[in-house]
């Protein structure tokens, strides 16, 4: 309880500052103003560059599927006008004045959160995502001045530098950018859940090695063949789509390829899995993937599926598996798996689009018509006048 | 699948060699025929004792709820006639010729289990209890030589010595007993969630002190709170019953009551728990007891509800939270268990029936009525002749 009132006590500190905020600054979004989802530029406002704040000329967003459900009110939590984006690379234009760890021109990115409580025991321990306080998302959320924050298809953004991450040289802006959102959101928990670590200290070959399956091939799932592998794990992908295979094998480079509709391919892998991360946001059966895992196999949810996950006790119980939520990541792992990421050479597939092909990209999106992410070209195509 | 293959192989070597076991010993049992769950004596015979077995004279067997779920079938896996009772605690009588470890009068016990294959690698590793080859529980499973096995509502029974465990002295066989079924099964769970851990190196008072609620003060649950304050942790119990408080807190030293159907005081527990060990195994919702779990806590599931288990992904996803299952615990651990619990004077709360009290007794236990265990005094009670 402690933790909850500094949290609540340092949220009202920090609202009463934001408070004083002027939203002098211009800037262009792409924005949907109701349910439709459609999306059509609109002149926004920025706050002006904070003592703490880093002001960034937005060149790429990552389209995430959460940006989907977002605009289209899927979640029942709209705030129109909406302008969607947390994958959010760019460079550097102003730091306020306590501002040290950036300069001007630096490539930097910002992911799903702004702001959080700074002061609660998760965010003590730089776990930011699990703030007591409550994050505020990088678009709507309403944040601590009362204005709704909006997202990354826009030609700039003012962030607190602590939600703010370098581009290691390494890492291109356009495929790093969807790493903010899908790469931190697969990296976490295969971190938090000892995937990594047992890859990294043993050798080739070595017993130790994880079997990790990844459940849904797209945005998320294919930054997550590419994490494991990078990190030494067997990886087989599940999919409903057969036409998958080729391409997850020969291009990702995973080791197995099951078809979740084949009763045959299912019984050949069960309980043979460490753990799935379950990228699937569908209202899919646990069941029969639970039936996968081996012994003390986790199943790991990153996808955020509409209804109650449905699970028989016994499939947790027997086996002692484990059911448990993922989401995205801290500011320092954030930033880590952006550094791992360039230094293993894990970026995402990308087709990178124009501001005005955002509508035709979102109905593609909607149909998994997408290998694996759309980058919206911001800093090309999207200008800063409506 | 290697592990799985060698498994099958094992079982089905052990297999032929329980082949030609001789059924030759007597004992009665108290046996269900039906349904109706009545349980009345029945001559039984018990295999003579092989190279290595342990053959115990039974002196009490605690009435699990499990044991009441079996007899009315209520799992639909009921074989009749049905000898109940997987909490053991007896004395040796003799030993196969390759048993070092046991000799005749040792003070004695069989938990849930009498058999595995003994070579995959959940065996290899101590966790006979996620058997890739399948587990032969200690009543009402197959066993290899095609017999049923019968549980310890019997005057005696014969058991392979890896599935016996040694009583120490400090630790009497009628408190003790339930310790084999409800005292490893809470015990493991907590042991790797690694709230044990934390609290053995942590001076008290320091801010690593766990934080764990215990969900249902029945067989387990009390259980549970001993070996919680045992290892120095915070604990909470969570009932529906306002009655149990007071004996919560002031016998069993439990540091917090919360009223599970009492809005202010689930919202004042809200976000405070490390852990949460679920014994009930009736079908409760599960999100709002997500709710009491501080960001990464953990709710593990130790009762077995017959319905599929609901959690709203949000729940889950939001705090990174856990729903675990946990089955018993491995015969290494159960030896640890009653070790650990004899020096920190861990015992069952009970109340010692005799042989012609049990069907009175699986009454009064479905109605809860019970503080907190039945230990059948077979010793005294149940007479090796119809």
């Amino acid at each position: 309880m402690a933790a909850t009132v500094a949290a609540a006590e340092a949220t009202a500190a920090a609202a009463a500052e934001a408070k004083g905020r002027q939203h002098t600054g211009k800037a262009v979004g792409l924005a949907a103003h109701d349910a439709s989802g459609h999306l059509a530029p609109l002149t926004i406002t920025r706050r002006s560059t904070g003592d703490d704040d880093v002001a960034i000329k937005i060149l790429y967003c990552g389209m995430c599927h959460s940006d989907l459900h977002s605009i289209m009110n899927e979640w029942n939590n709209a705030m129109y006008p909406m302008v969607p984006g947390h994958e959010i690379a760019g460079v550097v234009t102003e730091l306020g004045k306590n501002v040290t760890r950036f300069k001007p021109g630096d490539r930097v990115g910002v992911g799903c959160m702004v702001i959080s409580c700074q002061s609660c025991d998760s965010c003590d321990e730089g776990f930011e995502n699990t703030c007591r306080g409550g994050i505020i998302f990088t678009y709507n959320s309403v944040d601590r001045d009362g204005t709704v924050t909006y997202g990354g298809y826009s030609t700039a953004v003012t962030v607190h530098e602590r939600f703010v991450v370098r581009f290691p040289d390494a890492m291109p802006l356009d495929r790093g950018a969807p790493l903010l959102c899908a790469g931190v959101t697969v990296y976490s928990p295969m971190k938090y859940h000892g995937l990594l670590d047992a890859n990294a200290d043993a050798p080739a070959g070595r017993k130790k090695q994880k079997h990790v399956g990844v459940l849904g091939l797209g945005g998320l799932g294919h930054v997550a063949v590419k994490f494991a592998k990078a990190f030494g794990m067997k990886v087989t992908v599940i999919s409903t789509s057969p036409a998958k295979k080729q391409e997850a094998l020969d291009r990702l480079g995973a080791d197995g390829f099951v078809v979740s509709k084949d009763a045959e391919e299912m019984k050949a892998a069960a309980s043979s899995m460490d753990a799935i991360i379950n990228t699937v946001s569908a209202n899919v059966p646990l069941a029969p993937f639970m039936g996968l895992l081996k012994p003390n196999g986790k199943m790991i949810m990153v996808g955020l599926p509409t209804k109650a996950l449905e699970i028989p006790p016994f499939d947790l119980i027997m086996g002692n598996k484990t059911l448990t939520g993922s989401c995205i990541g801290g500011m320092r792992d954030t930033q880590e798996m952006l550094d791992v990421a360039a230094r293993h050479g894990v970026m995402a597939d990308i087709e990178l689009v124009a501001a005005d092909y955002v509508n035709t990209a979102m109905e593609r999106l909607a149909k998994a018509d997408v290998r694996y992410r759309f980058v919206i070209d911001i800093g090309n195509t999207l200008k800063n006048s409506e």
